[in-house]
């Protein structure tokens, strides 16, 4: 570390841009071509182990040198530089590509999937997929009718149905404004922004570890999902029914909050029983972070989710789907770019890097490390720290306090690891996936120092 | 000329990605490696004169050496594979790169812009923006009360209030919830989605050429006027106020609809009056087409737009905005990636090459040749064709019905020029803005040998 973070570089940049837009949220600026690996070299030429990674989205770290060499490769430069309109005219190679990777990964059950362009794009189609389904359903064989036709137009229902989506509290799913109406994590996501009247659940509020608590944690989900049923009932009452359940196999920006398979596994059901569609937005937590490529399938799913949506760390946006999710008509999923075949390509090198390097096991052993390692500092520092709970490397714990979080962050920061946060009070651990055991360490000793200075 | 279109390899390739997608809406699969210019190849070797291009996303052609550049220009890697997370860590060129890219091209008014990844994206936070702005007025000083804060976490108000913004009939904002309850130009767009009880205004139906109909459609843009007036105090009255006007300069998928300046600096005048922000769409229309940078450029407004958006054509999405609606507080307009460095790269290239080779006098040129061979065509085939109509080359023309237009777009198609639809009988040309007047030849000379053998 050579200044306090920001460094004078980043603060003289901070300055200019904020003639352009609002600053207030930017940490430092980055040098991205020093930045190697685990490590982002600030302006200042500040070097610190990424445990953020640009909000959970940068897969096998900076400058990878198969990334990189899909720059060069010739053949590639025709998808850069002439970005299609996918939906009506798409490349050659464009189901091969799709076959190659997006459908290697697909989870169980999905055998379709629609590229989009970010993880608000993506869920916002997810939730119109799900409408359009339920409607066709309510309809049966019957073509819309003329009075379908002509109020959809202005907004009315029965074309505009008062249908709904049902979310936790807690949940973050997207800002535009179908997702925000489901986001449900800070409340300056959502001031000042109209929404739609959707039923708002409870999500379980557990206590870790998990294993400790698993009597009084199954009574919390019990309740929820107890929760979750009237809600569906009392919004068909009100004649808004729930088209479609949206959860997080872990809320993130809510603040790290887990639930059991069990509890999962019931609510798959729930929305089966009630005819809801069940969407699982894997936009933060799919990609391999929690040791498996997708963070539901540590639930073990009988009968798999109707929608899976993701991005972040896919590079491109998109959702999985059921056969029976997808829109019977064209131009009703639909717009100008579809995602984009560029970060296909990179998505593409990304998935034989991890097959190749055997990441999921790397993430696996580094999260066993992390997260024995944040027991150890609570229980070292039992009045700072608290609720340590994880999944792969998709780790998290709890400060006293928001003033305490900040503190630590920020001190952690100037002695070179850079960390996130989340929920009131917690900081979430995000590194990319080829975070290994001797970055986890050189993670914990800043941690302990910072912690010991705290004191 | 090699097969109809599409060819058997198209059908084909439409086959495997039928197993994965809906693909209702492909024309065919396109050889981009091989197209150049205005030429797009498809995968059965047809090249075809492209006046569609990407639905109005292709500024430059096919494969433009100064975009090839790019790709190959070792400085521009790391923007390509380390995309950032830019509300919190942008890389040190980011304000430089919008100085010297949107900024030189911001319209009149315009100090600060945001950039987002695609058009509905970049709508949907204009909305945000306006509403925020709005409520921040209604506010004055003081910060949000608790109950503010309390209930917008759960979508009631006043927390998340009743504000709506007024479209028109006939608008195409996007298709994400919030810009969807602004878009009324299709069924199939809206059918089954949920919308915002917003208000709807009437777009001026004019008759064109507009010039020899001045009187009448004076008339005609004087009720519709009056009509947004009584639209904002209806909903005023109904407790949802109208925090915002969103309206394009030309309306492109409803059938390409134009209206006058002083329709649109009296609209503006009634925005101003009452208290509601005035947004620009010119996400197709933007980028040089109609001559001008911004076809808005055309109205002369004394009094500047509040937000003017964009995408397509100018590779990212995003916005431009006055000073006041900037969010007041960091996270409010917010999301991952904040649009993309690489496609600002582009951009800046893009707009080298516009003002190196005088692009905007070019598409002048084209586009008074396009619309008189367009004249002479309707005055040639009355019983087929009306209405031409258009600015530079972002021209269109009726057919006599529907059936009738989508032969001529059929059989055009297979003589080598693709066209793009719009409205109900609307022929749309949308060609890139290197379509030189020779290109308008060719084009009309087909459209010409289609309507002979249409007789």
């Amino acid at each position: 570390m050579k200044t306090a973070v920001p460094g004078p570089k980043s603060q003289e940049l901070m300055r200019q841009l904020g003639e352009i837009q609002n600053v207030g949220a930017i940490h430092f600026f980055c040098n991205y071509e020093e930045s190697r690996g685990n490590y982002l070299v600030d302006v200042d030429g500040n070097r610190m182990l990424d445990v953020y990674t640009q909000i959970s989205s940068i897969p096998i770290g900076y400058n990878h040198p198969a990334l990189m060499k899909v720059m060069t490769n010739p053949n590639n430069v025709s998808a850069f530089v002439n970005r299609p309109a996918l939906g009506i005219l798409p490349p050659e190679n464009f189901p091969d590509k799709l076959v190659e990777s997006l459908l290697t990964i697909a989870p169980s059950g999905m055998t379709r999937v629609q590229t989009m362009a970010c993880g608000s794009c993506s869920n916002e189609n997810a939730f119109k997929s799900m409408f359009i389904w339920y409607r066709n359903k309510e309809r049966g064989d019957t073509n819309p009718s003329a009075e379908e036709i002509g109020s959809c137009m202005i907004n009315q229902s029965p074309g505009c149905p008062d249908l709904s989506i049902l979310s936790f509290m807690g949940a973050f799913h997207g800002r535009t404004l179908g997702c925000l109406a489901t986001t449900h994590s800070k409340a300056i996501h959502k001031l000042d922004i109209p929404a739609f009247d959707w039923p708002i659940a409870p999500f379980p509020k557990l206590q870790y570890p998990l294993e400790e608590f698993a009597r009084e944690n199954a009574q919390e989900e019990a309740r929820c999902l107890e929760e979750v049923e009237d809600l569906i009932m009392k919004w068909r009452q009100k004649g808004k029914p729930v088209a479609g359940i949206v959860i997080e196999p872990i809320q993130a920006e809510g603040g790290d909050n887990h639930a059991s398979p069990d509890f999962f596994i019931k609510l798959r059901n729930i929305a089966r029983k009630h005819g809801c569609a069940f969407h699982v937005d894997e936009v933060q937590t799919g990609g391999g972070a929690t040791g498996k490529f997708w963070a539901h399938e540590h639930w073990g799913l009988d009968d798999p989710a109707d929608v899976v949506s993701f991005s972040k760390k896919m590079l491109t946006g998109g959702y999985y789907h059921r056969d029976e999710l997808q829109a019977d008509k064209p131009y009703r999923i639909f717009n100008t770019w579809m995602g984009d075949p560029s970060k296909n390509l990179f998505l593409s090198e990304v998935l034989n890097v991890i097959r190749r390097e055997n990441l999921l096991e790397e993430v696996t052993r580094s999260g066993k490390a992390l997260l024995q390692g944040l027991y150890a500092l609570q229980t070292q520092y039992p009045h700072i720290l608290s609720r340590a709970r994880g999944q792969g490397t998709f780790c998290a714990i709890d400060a006293c306090d928001d003033a305490t979080r900040n503190s630590i962050m920020m001190k952690a920061r100037n002695k070179g690891a850079f960390l996130g946060s989340c929920g009131e009070r917690s900081i979430r651990f995000r590194p990319s996936l080829i975070f290994k055991e001797y970055h986890v360490h050189q993670l914990l000793n800043i941690l302990n120092d910072v912690l010991t200075e705290h004191e």
